[in-house]
């Protein structure tokens, strides 16, 4: 249609060879009269880049882990690249083995998302000549790059929010034994220690994540006569659990003890509720971040170690007191 | 390394040709010493097959699409093809658009997620030549593919385990005006009338989706005087308004009054608790079911319409009464 070779016209689309402006001209209507696409399959073949990134769960449908998967595979999704999903369904051991299966298909690159941070990731990175992000947990390897929460700011803006309302007598329910748990702890103490005060009754109350955790370690820093005005706990699970035994106790929530969680749980379960303020880690923007620097590294930025995700505050009536409900 | 020429040796792999065992058993050492994999770039290219499936959400951070995402994208890669994402960010002109940058990426089907079912997706199936199913979401051309939870069967299942536990004076707090609401009306309707009975007051009472929609809906029942011993909700968040409602009038939940709600959200937010009895749309089951159709339409299966997949219930504290609580 152009009038020219094929050749001719490869070389003007690829911006290869000197051509004449009317040259130019006559391919690039030509183009547009036929709405010619460049062949992708072709041009992977050609180019070795099969703009496919493997993704490697530990557990899909983890509840931490969705919202991790969804902001990677979006913002790949954005940049046109594809995912190619392999999931271990909670058997650490079957990692490696997808992993390898993932370099068979010729990925650019690699993500490996983790089901936490209780512990960290395995590295899978050997055999890899393409980029291996850890995201949602951290590689025992330091030379690997790990994109997790800042869970010491977690623990920090929690807190610093308490003193801001003028509390100064914050206990903490803890997890200790967990990287996110301890990590949260020390964030909350070196908050503390900055406005010249320490953790009410002396010492964090150990629990597990859940809501029963919460109920008991509420119960036991009530019985044990501790003066608190404020709990910051380590998950909003807990924080329910410690509301209920405040409640049950005649202590009023936030008049008497505020009470700080951590997930946002309310906002990722569709609740449209904010009982609790809460701090939220931004686990689709963590699976952005983490797409992003692995789109970086496909062109050469290589920082190994642990990257830290900022988080944000979810304010509610947990520390505000109850605010009009806004109608249905 | 087989001591064979290079087109014997395609041959073999591909299942092609007539060949001594000693040849096959050739090559196979080669081919496991040397670790051989296909070329899936090549391949690819030689077959014009992507491996690919295009993805394309209304809104992909949705609380109800997550599920239907990680459900699809998974099985999708258990089956060894990758995912192109691309969200419309809640804006519906936008689809046609990134459905037509997916065909031009040669993806081998396409997977149209809806952000639930209030309204019909708009069809974007015209121009490909591969398949396109509709998910969490019908499309509003009969003549395409559609996979939708069964929301009349929720309204049927939710009714009838309320009348194995012997209420008969079941009420239920609706939302019309939407394609989910309506169906899940039409279940609850046709069990009651099935065991002969109709809905307590006589008629449903309406609400938005939200937990102050279940505030206000059981509040105007309990002061019309209205005789219930059972209220079927149209959603979880309806059920916990009508729950803190029924509990500031003083009355027993389920002694008194028996709850049903829909979405099984403790557990997508992974509270581990079960407060209420729930019927679970099984959205990642959806989108496995979706995905799995895809997958067989790619080799020639066809059947055009309304696919609908089956939900669950799950039961909880709001019918079955308090349960000893798991220790943390």
């Amino acid at each position: 249609m152009a009038g020219v070779s094929v050749s001719t016209a490869s070389k003007v689309l690829n911006g290869r060879g000197h051509f004449t402006a009317a040259t130019h001209t006559k391919i690039n209507d030509a183009v547009e009269r036929l709405g010619f696409r460049p062949n992708a399959l072709a041009r992977s073949f050609a180019t070795g880049r099969s703009q496919l990134v493997g993704v490697l769960t530990e557990f899909a449908p983890g509840v931490f882990t969705s919202p991790v998967m969804v902001g990677a595979s979006t913002h790949l999704g954005h940049n046109n690249m594809a995912t190619l999903f392999a999931d271990a369904s909670r058997e650490p051991a079957a990692m490696s083995g997808l992993a390898e299966n993932l370099r068979a298909r010729h990925v650019d690159g690699l993500l490996v998302i983790g089901d936490g941070l209780h512990t960290r990731l395995s590295s899978v990175s050997g055999g890899f000549d393409v980029p291996v992000v850890y995201v949602f947990g951290e590689s025992v390897d330091p030379n690997d790059v790990s994109f997790v929460p800042d869970n010491e700011m977690v623990g920090r803006i929690a807190t610093e929010h308490l003193l801001e309302l003028g509390r100064t007598k914050i206990a903490h329910i803890a997890v200790p034994d967990d990287l996110a748990g301890a990590a949260r702890t020390k964030g909350c103490v070196d908050a503390l220690e900055n406005a010249g005060l320490s953790l009410a009754g002396g010492r964090a109350y150990p629990s597990m994540w859940r809501r029963a955790g919460g109920i008991a370690a509420t119960t036991a820093m009530l019985d044990s006569g501790a003066d608190v005005d404020a709990i910051f706990c380590s998950n909003d699970q807990i924080a329910f659990g410690a509301l209920a035994a405040l409640t049950a106790a005649g202590r009023r929530v936030p008049d008497d003890v505020a009470l700080v969680g951590v997930d946002n749980w309310e906002a990722m379960s569709g609740t449209g509720q904010n009982v609790l303020t809460t701090v939220d880690p931004d686990l689709r923007g963590l699976g952005r971040a983490a797409s992003a620097y692995l789109l970086d590294a496909l062109t050469g930025r290589h920082e190994p170690g642990r990257h830290t995700h900022p988080c944000r505050i979810r304010l509610g009536e947990s520390t505000l007191g109850v605010q009009a409900e806004t109608p249905a």
